[in-house]
């Protein structure tokens, strides 16, 4: 679900002319490299990595839909320095002003570290290796297959795949230059001072509602996020409110499709597919199967929602593999065209030159890139192979070869379509991995852990891709935008499995009932599975329905190529549902697919009274939500370690229950 | 709490320079009397009537808090009206425009009848009557003293006081006229749409979150209103908002100080006094007393409250008393110098000269009124010792011999201070009757059938200055005013015995911890014992503490007149509580003080938001949340009584409670 988080509602933020923008700045001294990196903005990203950490780890656990929070980190970046500056300036004691180039540093410092929770896959290929989640999926659950988590190799092995964060100094584009240089326009700063108080009481209100909430939890099943908003039936199908104001935010960030694509997911998962599959219980699979095995119902939801994104990832990779080769050979021929037809635009050449010339100026040489990646190839050659014995140096080996063209086609993809297929190179990975090395050898492990080293490798060109579209059009140095990435890589690299430890003892992770159910652990094992197994692990019927979901994914897919190129008169393709996010709710039902959706009808209700008040605020909005709702994690975590459960049970019974109850506790 | 009827919150909507309001409507037709009175208005105060009964009977079997819902009512009728005629108008059938006096008409049916709901005294000296209250009284619990309730004698005894409703054809006011004026101007009327609009959305998502709530509340201590938001202990204290939107919005109608008294009275008694006094159960009563007896806690509960009551009642007639009188003749002395004063301002004057000359034209003769004052008298001397044997005819006469007095007393009163002290005066008849009478011969019941012919009596005249001052001020005729005064009376007389009938036969009315508790019941009956025995009948140390309760009511008046009249730097005076608001909470808790306080709240927020439309809208939104909410009623009363319950508990259960009922249920 790693599309949210670049296509995302950041649209309005940049609407001031920017192509004027850098005519506003022309007067204002642009400091040197060594000095945007500095003391106040790296104390800065240490505490919002942290804060983005514990955001990111929760969404990861809970349901693995990450929104862009760029908006949230550029905004609450301004606002701490802001304050900061403010704060010193009113004591006399500023000696340096605050520069858009250090609030540039600050974001990508946090994106970088937080965008490590994502990728470090503590929630998805790590816990995949767990014994919480093997013991769910059973087939491979052997010592060769399972490794208990321990802090220490996580750590290690997070850092030897993540300190490959660099290469391609790739200049294209995010919203966020935009975002950043407008607060530091008089206009821009008026609406960022506006969106920094509206995200402050978002994040008050959101927090103390957590909080609020977290006093009616008693146990498992009780409290807020156990209301049955549209009946007790609906709610064993999954579908209630489940009053959290994170997945509201993340509803009010993604685009409207995003989140109807998620409800029909539900609806055609959890409100038709299952009920009929569980109709056959006894015939499909064995009664006596524990709920949560992957051969009973259990199997159906995670082989189908696989099915249905390695269909769709299949069919991105390999149309976006068609467009970047045609695009590439467009560009080799009309190079020179292009060229001449810029001349006479004044102004956007003035702003291209004066970008252009901060940007070569301190230019990471290529060599220095080059051998960057060949020393880490063989520190992760050595590395690797000594957490993981079930992966062989050669294998690494071949992945740190075929990663920088698959790495190369995503960047230039991800440049097109602001479309990153990290992950999907990632499942791709896990699976030709774990079959190379097969069930007995402990492929399960073996595909898990090149998932995380491909994935990471693919996933930091496009990152750094974006992040240094947004140095070149803010003027902040590549070197410095280098430095704040390297930096925040390491942070992140610590923090990601630091933060996922905390909520790792704190809570019952992975268990499919609980509120952190880690879909994408299982998700990711089942891919692996398919890897060693083959097909026979599936219970019956299900590579019949699997093959249908793949088959229908690539279809929704090619249909809407067909409906956008032909059908231009009311534009269909728009409202056809993505396989993608679709899938997710197979396996989680539809609980956070209907919080998202009251999101976007906030959003729509607020669009139609107000469009650029909605259009200004929303994000901001949306992040408080998000970071308050999240913080809460942090106490609750502490509370849950020390022991201290809340005082009152909010339960919901049937009439017939609450009989008995009432009898009971009455005699 | 008749109070808050009056001292409402009306004051923006007649905002548009009243001075020169007849200018507008000069060129207006002024219908002939009896066109005022059209089938469409009558149909539509019907049906207002009906909603406004079953409001007005809710709020006084669940806390007797009832706030003015007079612009509810003119709001509604301009809206059924205006959507009619338009409707009508567009098919080509409209034969008569809809006019400002028509407006007035409904109006003041509705509210005559409506105020038939409170005055009728269903929820208090009627309900006071009953076994189930009695039961709690135990003291007065004989044949003599309780009355079973019936249909037929309570609709006969209503007609029987209540048709008193005419007399002195007093010219006096309210700021309904202005609403009603205002919506028929141009700029008034698009403010007018406005607000019934915005009524509109209040009552739809009102009326859709009481039926949302009604799904959880499976059984007593389930649902929304056992909602311990402040924590279990708190709530067992009965300190939680129980999400009643009706008494979010009676909060926003009443001025910040009657919340904040309610809830600092509600503080003292449930926070500080009955848990002293709980802790000396065995020594001050004795432990093994049912919990809803009034020997008990309850005992105390109840009669501090009548103290308080008592107290700022009686200190309020004999306040009331004194400045009428001053002011009476002061008139008679400066009536010449004023009317001398008055030439000069035209515009005051021909507002004044042409209403003056329509409210004459039409005006009832002196002798009518008396004439028929005298053969109701009679009606009723005759009528109510055939329902209430107790009470004899000479007692009756007495009571109507004495009554216009009062009246002419609370209504002189009411046009000075706009507040009704009706209720105050039905307390003393309680009082009086009840000793003349004696516990042997039914004093109980006695007293409180004359509560109810002397409340009717001294309230009629206030309310209907009331409404001839609305009439006089949109030039409606007091005839037609009387007859849409006299219609709506008879309609009151007979829906609102049917709805409170429908009421007690679908729930538990009177029941101490209900949904229901009808609070005045309780305390009408208490007054009566207290009339009949004396404080014989009262708890230990309850008689010291009730003297010390009347006497702080009556200080804290003292000390609000004085500092009004020598403070007037910081106007303190504003800030102190009313002891009549703070004595209601004694015995119900401070629940909906608390609801009522989150309506000041948003109220007060809007306000510093946006003061012109959080006057503007605020009276329709509030009207709106009352509406919604209480008209579910009627649907969750059908449902009740045909056996329906919610399909859901929403129960809270201490953790340890929890446990027990997990391990319950899991078994």
């Amino acid at each position: 679900m790693r599309k949210s988080e670049v296509e995302d509602g950041e649209g309005g933020l940049g609407g001031d002319d920017p192509a004027a923008m850098e005519r506003a700045f022309e007067e204002m001294h642009v400091p040197p490299w060594k000095d945007q990196i500095t003391f106040r903005a790296m104390f800065t990203s240490l505490v919002l990595s942290i804060v983005f950490n514990v955001i990111v780890c929760k969404l990861n656990l809970s349901t693995g839909v990450i929104p862009s929070l760029n908006v949230a980190a550029g905004l609450l970046g301004f606002a701490a320095v802001k304050a900061w500056t403010v704060m010193i300036e009113k004591c006399g004691l500023l000696k340096q002003p605050f520069t858009r180039q250090e609030n540039t540093v600050i974001q990508t410092c946090v994106v970088a570290s937080s965008g490590i929770a994502f990728s470090s896959g503590t929630a998805s290929y790590l816990l995949a290796m767990s014994p919480i989640t093997a013991s769910q999926a059973e087939t491979g659950n052997t010592p060769n297959n399972v490794k208990q988590l321990r802090l220490g190799w996580m750590i290690a092995f997070v850092f030897a795949v993540m300190i490959l964060k660099y290469k391609l100094t790739y200049p294209s584009g995010t919203a966020t230059a935009y975002l950043i240089n407008s607060f530091h326009t008089p206009k821009g700063a008026k609406i960022a001072k506006k969106q920094v108080w509206v995200l402050f009481k978002a994040f008050v209100g959101s927090f103390l509602w957590a909080f609020f909430q977290w006093f009616f939890a008693a146990a498992d099943g009780c409290g807020f996020s156990s209301f049955p908003t549209f009946g007790l039936q609906a709610y064993n199908r999954r579908f209630y409110f489940d009053f959290s104001s994170t997945y509201v935010g993340v509803g009010m960030i993604c685009p409207y499709m995003v989140n109807i694509s998620l409800l029909i997911g539900a609806i055609i998962s959890w409100g038709i597919m299952w009920p009929v599959i569980e109709s056959k219980k006894g015939h499909w699979y064995s009664a006596d199967i524990p709920g949560n095995s992957l051969h009973g119902i259990q199997g159906y939801r995670v082989f189908l929602a696989i099915a249905m994104i390695l269909g769709d990832g299949l069919y991105q990779v390999v149309y976006m593999a068609a467009l970047t080769l045609s695009s590439f050979m467009q560009q080799l021929v009309h190079r020179n065209e292009s060229e001449d037809e810029r001349e006479g635009d004044s102004v956007e050449d003035y702003n291209e030159s004066r970008r252009t010339e901060y940007f070569l100026k301190d230019q990471i040489p290529n060599r220095v890139a080059i051998g960057g990646y060949i020393v880490l190839a063989l520190i992760s050659l050595f590395v690797v192979p000594h957490i993981f014995p079930q992966l062989k140096w050669y294998q690494i080996l071949v992945a740190y070869v075929i990663a920088p063209v698959l790495a190369f086609c995503n960047a230039y993809g991800c440049g097109l379509t602001d479309w990153s297929l990290a992950s999907n190179y990632g499942k791709l990975a896990i699976l030709v991995f774990s079959s190379w090395v097969g069930l007995q050898q402990g492929g399960v492990l073996a595909g898990l852990a090149s998932c995380g080293v491909m994935m990471s490798i693919v996933s930091t060109a496009s990152d750094l891709m974006q992040d240094f579209k947004t140095g070149y059009l803010t003027l902040s140095s590549p070197r410095s935008m280098f430095v704040s990435q390297v930096l925040g890589t390491a942070m992140g690299c610590v923090l990601s499995p630091l933060v996922f430890w905390f909520f790792y003892k704190a809570y019952n992770v992975g268990d499919p009932e609980g509120t952190f159910p880690a879909p994408y652990a299982l998700m990711y094992r089942g891919i692996a599975l398919l890897g060693v197994e083959g097909f026979s692990s599936l219970p019956d019927n299900c590579l019949m329905l699997a093959i249908g979901c793949f088959v229908a994914a690539v279809l929704i897919n090619v249909l809407t190529v067909v409906l956008r190129k032909w059908e231009s008169k009311y534009r269909i393709y728009r409202i056809i549902p993505s396989p993608m996010c679709m899938a997710i709710p197979f396996y989680l039902g539809g609980y956070f697919a209907i919080d998202m959706c009251v999101g976007s009808l906030i959003l729509f209700v607020w669009q139609m009274n107000n469009k650029k008040q909605a259009s200004e605020l929303s994000p901001a909005v949306a992040s408080g939500l998000i970071c308050g709702d999240s913080l809460w994690g942090i106490p609750a975590a502490i509370l849950a370690l020390a022991g201290v459960s809340p005082p009152i049970c909010m339960k919901f019974l049937g009439a017939a229950a609450n009989k008995r109850v009432d009898s009971i506790l009455g005699g």
